[in-house]
């Protein structure tokens, strides 16, 4: 009788978890080989984006499994909705410091399973590895596709181009210092359960904007997804065009629960500028294209928000309703 | 005067070091965008990998940085090799636990440059973040090539296929135990420097065998990398194949100093079969294409040795030179 030699753990773990995230694409052959195969359309390029969230960073341990899944999906997949791509896939590596439990790892791939059905992409590879005394931490690599050429870019903006942002900003980092306890009742912000929980949402499971992708294909002149900080990754955004950028913080968007928050805490009045996390997408658009791409925009159910321009120069500059500019020490996130 | 917001941190040792290595390639936007664009050629099909390394599993913290560098990037092309792709470029996300050391990034970025030119890839996206307390990491996603449906895949074995590996095994997994010290000279080894800077040298800079993609896309009926040991590997393929295979220990192929260490020290006689970081191609070919795929082999350069078969059931064989089944407690590595 041949010896037949036990498959385990690793095997174990994607047969039984992750295989099913992949069974429906066939280039993904069941997980089980070394590589993914994916045939492109004719007519369009592939995209590609990989970001990490690591326990104690970007989330916490005791955070649901279903969150931290979606989270680590949605912030790759809301930078393909930004450059105009529609997701395909994605690949994903792991490192666990001991082996998952099975409960925890059940929810984490229900989590999963929630994101890549949103989103519309299938979990096509990867590599799970243990490292002791480490962070749990995810990395996920999406694979989107566009029109060949037709990226939306950062560095394309150009002067007299109108600012734009999706929905509201802050949300998420206001719901991340609610999860901390940085903010607390006892500073008097006396939030609702309902507003309290909105915030924490916000934080948790991000949306990427891909209702907006053929909005942004269509009249975008450049964009990218805000995940550091509107001032810091606007100056991103202007520094890859060789532009300035002036922005009204007066008119940036806040949620009503954030408004009602920042009113009773005025000292965190900037982090709707300066604070990550809120996955959605900053757009310049030529002045010519404003109606259109505005009413695009209320077509596909997007809010979007004119926040200020683009101009000649370099660097960011924010100013309150009477025109002062505000003077930025922090403008994001760094891990460095 | 406008504010110029200093985007310091992140996106200095993004441009400083990184960028350099994506600029030969276009859709690579300089490092400078969110998404990296590809645009596939016709008639092709794109083959995604990922794999990640950690200090203190992958690598050690003392290791050259050249060949920390060398190694994340080489174990995925080592896998594209096996599947018949030619490498196009990586993504690559970085975490260090504290900002790394302008030497020790010149040296890594040194490693990166050399593998990317021999592989003939480039960089063309990525992402780097902190982790307090973690150790280094480094994830490669590998994106290859291959003609449009001819991934040579793992489980397109058939009973009968003659079973090939490529070059010698066993030697990283003994470059490995002399690197920790477990294998010395106390115990008799008595390497010459040579023999040891070999192996060693087999462990820290695998070689992926690039040269046999056309060989193998012309005449593999099935191939997979080894990385986890032969055994468990070989087993990983007759699960997907459906089949089982007999591998004739005495026939699998050692280099000088592997062969002199194991004579040496015969209780790890069981390594070149179960151990680690071959990063050579195992294949099957069928009968009647054997003479063609060693010539095509021997005119790529590239040293194939016949070790067993294919053939109905399920699960590995271990035969020694007398025809008696060797049995294989441990087969290979696994991380749970």
């Amino acid at each position: 009788v041949p010896q037949e030699h036990d498959i385990a753990g690793e095997d174990s773990l994607i047969r039984g978890y992750f295989a099913p995230l992949a069974a429906g694409f066939a280039g993904a052959f069941g997980l089980e080989d070394d590589c993914a195969a994916l045939s492109p359309e004719p007519g369009r390029d592939i995209v590609l984006k990989t970001d990490a969230v690591a326990e104690g960073v970007h989330f916490f341990a005791t955070d649901a499994p279903e969150d931290i899944a979606w989270k680590a999906v949605a912030v790759n997949v809301s930078d393909l909705a930004a450059k105009g791509a529609t997701p395909i896939g994605y690949l994903m590596s792991l490192s666990f410091p001991v082996p998952p439990a099975r409960a925890w790892l059940e929810r984490f791939v229900a989590g999963l399973r929630e994101a890549q059905e949103r989103f519309g992409m299938s979990l096509i590879g990867g590599d799970t590895d243990r490292r002791p005394n480490a962070p749990v931490s995810i990395t996920v690599m999406a694979i989107g596709s566009v029109p060949k050429g037709r990226m939306v870019r950062r560095g394309t903006a150009q002067a007299g181009d109108v600012l734009y942002v999706t929905g509201t900003l802050g949300d998420a980092a206001l719901g991340l210092r609610l999860r901390t306890g940085e903010i607390d009742d006892k500073g008097g912000a006396h939030l609702a359960a309902s507003e309290r929980e909105f915030l924490l949402r916000r934080y948790l499971r991000p949306e990427p904007r891909l209702a907006l992708v053929s909005v942004l294909l269509a009249f975008a002149r450049s964009a990218m997804d805000l995940s550091d900080g509107l001032v810091k990754d606007l100056g991103r955004l202007c520094r890859a065009s060789g532009k300035a950028a002036q922005v009204e913080a007066w008119l940036v968007p806040l949620s009503p629960p954030a408004r009602t928050l920042l009113e009773r805490r005025p000292e965190l009045a900037l982090l709707p500028l300066t604070g990550g996390d809120d996955y959605e997408i900053l757009v310049t658009v030529a002045p010519e294209a404003v109606s259109s791409f505005e009413a695009a925009a209320r077509g596909a159910g997007v809010p979007v928000t004119r926040i200020g321009a683009v101009c000649e120069g370099g660097g960011v500059t924010v100013r309150d309703s009477s025109g002062r500019t505000i003077d930025i020490a922090s403008p994001g996130y760094d891990h460095f």
